[in-house]
């Protein structure tokens, strides 16, 4: 069986002015993986009080990620790698706290015991293949930071550059996530490459606490002969990084967007070929004619929650890609016809 | 779309000895609803160190509604209504903690604010129908209290005695059960009927964090007109009481097993009327050459982790009783080999 796990988390990172687009207002962000969960699980939000849809209508990459959940069936289980927010999706607990600004001198203390809890978690599961995916808001700029914590600051960049990751934006803040980065190392007293071979110093210092549970619970399946997707973008090739500097060489695949396979701020193949990763590429033909695709189309989001590996099940199940694009309509419909909704109380 | 809820948590009043068949020793069964809801998710336990077979051979009736569960495709979701032990099964949160003791003066402080946070909970959820279940050792005792706080002590009794419900036991301590309720009266300082109307009161002072959930689930959902039936027995019939005292007169199904209607300790027709409750009972038709089977058919569990609900979902999708039987089997097997594996053997 195949089962979808979604790391769900907060960096105080996301909330540095020009990092994120995941949520149309800084308040606002702070709910998007909780709200993310929910969309998940049951189509809809359910206690949160935000959609996440941008002012263009750029719709959270959730409404994508479920839309194939409901085609195929698919198990899902949220882990809560540190929510700052309630949810009412049903989730896992692996001891993990929201992070704080990685410009902190300890911004992550939860890391490497979340790492553990959710490592053995990953080897509890009864599953035969995991694909494991995350919604971190400011998530590509704390995996640039555990990239660069171990050294692999250039695994992404075109030409071999160092300090590249995707973007939730169209215009990818690549200077500014740098200079992030810089003070986010400075704070911690570690040189690039300082935390080479220690995944969860780089973790705790320089990452966040999604990408802490999703690189322990890929480890744990590893390690008990679970098939593993990395199902997301730049982050979770920092998370592919961690594996691969704790010593797991086995085989490990990464399914993303056509969105993030195009971006050209980064190179996948480099990093696919420096850290021996197998990349499923979706493109789920998104059309202009629908808001929601057409901000795709521009760039906005990308990837996340999981709709690159989403889109390479549905691809792996036969399911046409337009009967996903159905979907989205009709997911993206539910979450906007939410927003005028709530019930009162009585 | 249809939707089980399993309503997970703890009593003290279960380590009272001669209460409980949930576990087969009192240190064990603080651990049976967190593997009840792994089982449930899983079909296996995940983190708990317990699986909850008996000495005799009886495993948990999660084992049948999980069966259930993999010929149904059924949706489930668990919520920590008053957990004590972790679980690896995702759960949703609604600020219950373990009950105490009923024999305390305010064992359940909790409930009035499990009760409002689950109902809104169920307010949100998307389903059309909802089944609502428990897991919660000790739980017959406290639906007893409950019904006899509220005045309906008689609902179930035959020949309308006072003081009656089911038991996971073969030979009821009705006789014991009833002296843990006077007791956890008095120590509230209520005497019998004087919570009438206030189904909270009851559900604080003589009840279970479980059953708090269960009720303001159920509430929610009604309100909401999701149709709700109540996947349990005498302790469902509580919860259906407290919705009736509660003011909620609408609509209300219970779906059981075959072994608590024959059950000759209660009345279950008698609180049907009473409580205006359509009955479903399923007869899953076990037979007695295989351990698990045959313990249920001496009177052990009877009924839990929505158990007649389950069966009565599969009786509705034309799924035969000898398919269910099979996965009981299957379930079973997997669960047995686990203790194998890992886990000291009760």
């Amino acid at each position: 069986m195949t089962r979808l796990v979604l790391c769900a988390g907060i960096t105080r990172t996301a909330e540095i002015d020009g990092i994120s687009a995941a949520g149309a207002d800084p308040e606002l962000m702070v709910h998007t993986p909780s709200a993310d969960s929910e969309i998940l699980t049951y189509g809809r939000t359910v206690r949160s009080p935000v959609v996440p849809v941008s002012p263009t209508g750029c719709p959270t990459p959730a409404v994508v990620t479920r839309a194939v959940v409901e085609r195929l069936g698919l198990e899902t289980t949220v882990v809560d790698a540190g929510l700052a927010e309630p949810t009412g999706a049903p989730t896992v607990t692996v001891g993990a706290n929201p992070g704080r600004d990685v410009r902190e001198s300890d911004p992550v203390p939860s890391a490497p015991g979340a790492f553990a809890a959710a490592r053995q978690f990953g080897r509890a599961l009864p599953d035969d293949e995991l694909f494991v995916s995350e919604t971190v808001p400011g998530g590509t700029t704390t995996a640039l930071g555990v990239l660069t914590a171990l050294g692999e600051a250039d695994v992404l960049g075109t030409s071999g550059e160092a300090g590249a990751v995707s973007s939730s934006l169209p215009e990818n803040p690549l200077g500014l996530k740098r200079e992030v980065v810089a003070e986010s190392l400075a704070a911690s007293g570690l040189s690039p490459g300082e935390a080479a071979g220690e995944p969860t110093v780089a973790l705790r210092r320089a990452g966040d606490p999604a990408l802490a549970v999703v690189a322990g619970l890929a480890a744990g399946a590893l390690e008990t002969d679970t098939a593993v997707t990395l199902a997301g973008g730049t982050q979770l090739v920092a998370a592919a990084a961690c594996l691969r500097h704790g010593g797991y060489d086995r085989r490990l695949s990464l399914a993303t967007t056509s969105f993030v396979a195009e971006d050209p701020s980064i190179d996948l193949d480099r990093a696919a070929d420096a850290l021996d990763l197998s990349v499923t590429v979706t493109d789920p033909g998104f059309t202009d004619d629908h808001p929601a695709m057409a901000a795709y189309n521009a760039g906005e989001a990308k990837e996340g929650v999981g709709m690159g590996g989403a889109l390479a099940l549905a691809e792996r199940a036969s399911v046409p890609m337009a009967d996903v694009r159905s979907g989205v309509r009709d997911v993206y419909d539910r979450l906007l016809a939410e927003t005028d909704r709530e019930v009162p109380a009585p």
